[in-house]
C-alpha cells in the first residue's frame, strides 16, 4: 500500500468539479463527480430515524440500479432534511438535472446534501448553476480539491485520503465537524476506486470499515439526519483485489478520514484515542469506548489537560456494561494513572504535557476477557458553544 | 398544601448543623441532621454501575435496619467514589463516628458524600471536626440553612423546598450542578417529613416522584457515581397522610428541587421545559424528552436564542423511538414553529424573546397516541466549559 498525496481525481476515469452556484453566500456549494463509467456502488446511511430526503432517494435508486452509480452530485448549505414531500421531490429533481446534463440514467446519480435542517433547496439556482457542467468536469488535481471544498460546511479543513494498492487507486473525501456521533457515519464521506469490485463485495467491506472507523468517533453526541458513507468502484484500472486487500484499503481510507473529521470537530483543539482492552467481548468494549469519547466531562477535562480520571470511571459506569472497576487500569499514553480501580501517584507535569498534545491515547484495561475496541473523540471547548449558539438565523 | 419559606428544621423534631471542618479550603463541608427519633427511610441511588462507597454502605444499612434511620451525615469536597476497600471502610467509619457522637446505632446513620472522584476522605480531620457535634445541633432556621450549604460543591445557589400538608411538614434539600443526567437522580437530595409514614409507602411514593422529576432532567448527560435521593419520616407530627396526599407532597418537593438543580446547572443561564405529548406510550414519550433535553446542539441553540428546530428533529430521530416526523408539531410556548414536520413562518422576534426568558417551554406533539412526558434541560454555555476544563488539580 502506497500513500498518495493526490486528490480524488487520481482514481482512473474520475472527473470532478466544485463550484459556487449560490446556495451559500460565497463559498463553493456544488460538487459533481463523474465516475468515468457505470460503477459498483455501496453505501451506509444514518441510523437517525429522521432521514434526509437525498438519503431516501439514494436508497431507492441503489435498489433500482442494483448497486450501480455513474455520478455523484452533492450540494452544501442546505441539508434538505425535514422538508417533507417537497424535499423528496427536490432530491429527485437533483438526479434529473444531472441525468440530463451528463446524459446518464436518473437512477445512476448518487446525491447528497448537508447544511441547515428544515430549509428547502433553491432548486432554480441549482439547476441554473450546473447548466453545461459536463464541459467543466476535469481530471485535474485541482478539480478534485474543488469538489472536496464544495461539500464543506463548518469544516475548517479539507479531509482527503488516497492510496495505491497494487496499481488500484483508492481516494476518499469527507466533510463534517458538528452533529458527529457514532451511529453509522459522519455527515458525508465518498470513496472512489478504479479497482474491479462487485457491489456486494464493496458493500461488505465498506460496512466493516465504517463500523471500525466512523461509528467509533464522536464530536458532540448528535447523530445527523444526513450521514452517508458511499463507495464507488468503476473498475477502470482493469485490476481486481482480493478481499483482504480491499478491506485493508477501505479501512485505511476510513480511519484517515474519520480521524480528520474528529480533529476538525467544531471548536476542537485536539483529539484523544480511547482503547478498551480485555473486555468481556468486542461489543461491550465498543460500548465503553463510545461512553468515554462521548462524555462532555471527559471532553472538557481533555481540553483543560486535567487527568481527572474519575470522569473516565463515571463514563465507563454509565455505559451500562458489566465490569469491575476495582480490576481496571487506566493509562494516558505510557503513564498508568489508575491501577485496579485506585488512583496512582503519577508525574502530573508529564501527564499534563501528554494531554497538551494534538493527539494522545487513553488505554483502559478491564482484565475481564479478550474483547477490544478503539475510538476517537475531540475536546469540548468554548469554540463549540460559540459556533453552535449562533449558527443559523 | 401550603408552601413554606422555611429551612428543613421546620420539620418537627429535626435538628441540624452545617459547618466547615477542613475537607474544602474555606466553605462548609460537613452536614449533620438528627431526625429527632428513629424514622422511616427510603432511598433511590444512581444507576451508574460504578457506585460510590457511601451508597454501598447506605444500601447495606437500610437492609439491616429494615428501612430506618435516625441521622444523616453528609460531607462535601470529596466524593469517596472509586476509592476501593479503603473508601468503603472510610464510609463505614463515618457511620461509626456519628453513631458515637449521637449515641445511636451505626446502621441508623445515613451517609453521603460529593465532590472529586478518586480521592480519599481525610478521616482524621472529619472525626476531629464533628467532635461534640450533638451540642451544636439546633432546630433554628439558620442551622437548617447551614446544613444545606454544607452539601454544596459547584452549586451557586442553595436548593430547598418546604410545604405543609394538613399539618404534616415536608422539607427537602438538594445539591448538584454537574454530572447531572436522568438515570436515577441528581447528586444528593434529602427530604424530611414529620408525617407518620411507613418505610414501604415512603419508598413507593419516593420512587414515583423521582421518576417524574430527577430522572427527567439533564445538565450534561453524565450520570454521577454518587446520586442519591433519600426521604426520612419521623412521625413526630403525630399525623398520617393518605397515599395520594403523600405522593403529591413528594412530587411537589422533587419537582421544585430538580428544577432548582437544572437552573443551577454548571454555566447555565436558563432552563427549558420539554413536553412530548400524544406519543405511542409513556415510556417512548420519556425517551424522546430525554433525547431533547440531553442534546448538546439543542442546548447551545437555547443558549443562542436560536429557534433552529432541525436540532430538535435530529434529537427526536436519534432517540430511536418510532414516530413519523411528518405528523409532528413543535411549539415554543404558544408559537407553533413546525406543523406536520415542516417549518412554519413565525415571528422570529417574538420567538427570540421567548427563548430569552429564564424558563420557557417546548411542546412536541406526535399525534400518535396518548403517551406524554415532561423534562427539563439547561443551556450549554462557555461557563460549563470553563468550569469543567479547570475543576480539580
Amino acid at each position: 500500500m502506497k500513500i498518495l498525496n493526490s486528490s480524488l481525481t487520481c482514481v482512473k476515469g474520475v472527473k470532478a468539479v466544485g463550484k459556487h452556484v449560490g446556495i451559500k453566500k460565497e463559498r463553493k456549494d456544488c460538487c459533481i463527480i463523474h465516475l468515468g463509467k457505470l460503477a459498483s456502488c455501496a453505501a451506509v446511511f444514518t441510523q437517525n430515524s429522521v432521514k434526509a430526503a437525498p438519503l431516501l432517494v439514494d436508497i431507492e435508486n441503489l435498489k433500482k440500479s442494483k448497486g450501480k452509480a455513474q455520478a455523484l452530485f452533492v450540494v452544501s448549505g442546505v441539508a434538505n432534511a425535514c422538508t417533507g414531500e417537497k424535499g423528496f421531490k427536490d432530491a429527485k429533481k437533483m438526479c434529473e438535472i444531472i441525468s440530463k446534463e451528463l446524459s446518464i440514467k436518473k437512477t445512476h446519480v448518487f446525491i447528497g446534501s448537508t447544511g441547515v435542517i428544515g430549509k428547502f433547496l433553491p432548486m432554480g439556482i441549482i439547476e441554473k448553476g450546473v447548466k453545461g457542467i459536463s464541459d467543466e468536469l476535469s481530471s485535474s488535481n485541482e478539480s478534485g480539491l474543488d469538489a472536496t471544498k464544495a461539500i464543506m460546511t463548518t469544516d475548517t479543513k479539507m479531509k482527503t485520503a488516497a492510496i495505491d494498492v497494487d496499481g488500484v487507486k483508492f481516494a476518499g473525501i469527507a466533510k463534517g465537524s458538528g452533529m458527529i456521533h457514532p451511529n453509522m457515519a459522519t455527515m458525508l464521506c465518498y470513496i472512489f476506486t478504479d479497482g474491479i469490485i462487485k457491489a456486494a463485495s464493496l458493500k461488505k467491506a465498506l460496512k466493516a470499515a465504517v463500523n471500525k472507523s466512523f461509528n467509533m468517533i464522536s464530536v458532540d453526541g448528535c447523530t445527523s439526519t444526513n450521514d452517508t458513507v458511499a463507495a464507488f468502484a468503476n473498475g477502470m484500472s482493469g485490476k481486481g483485489l482480493d478481499n483482504e486487500k480491499l478491506q485493508n484499503a477501505l479501512d485505511f481510507i476510513c480511519f484517515e478520514l474519520c480521524k480528520k473529521v474528529v480533529s476538525d470537530g467544531e471548536g476542537a483543539t485536539k483529539i484523544f484515542e480511547v482503547h478498551v482492552k480485555n473486555a468481556k467481548n468486542k461489543a461491550l468494549a465498543r460500548e465503553m469506548v463510545k461512553a468515554v469519547i462521548s462524555s462532555n466531562l471527559v471532553k472538557t477535562a481533555v481540553y483543560g489537560k486535567d487527568p481527572n480520571w474519575g470522569r473516565i470511571a463515571q463514563a465507563l459506569g454509565q455505559s451500562g456494561t458489566p465490569f469491575n472497576f476495582y480490576k481496571t487500569d487506566i493509562s494516558l499514553e505510557d503513564v498508568k494513572i489508575v491501577e485496579n480501580g485506585v488512583g496512582k501517584n503519577f508525574d502530573l507535569k508529564k501527564v499534563k504535557s501528554i494531554m497538551g498534545r494534538k493527539e494522545f491515547r487513553i488505554t483502559i484495561d478491564l482484565k475481564q476477557g479478550k474483547g477490544k475496541a478503539v475510538g476517537w473523540g475531540c475536546d469540548l471547548t468554548e469554540g463549540y458553544i460559540k459556533e453552535n449558539a449562533i449558527y443559523t438565523t
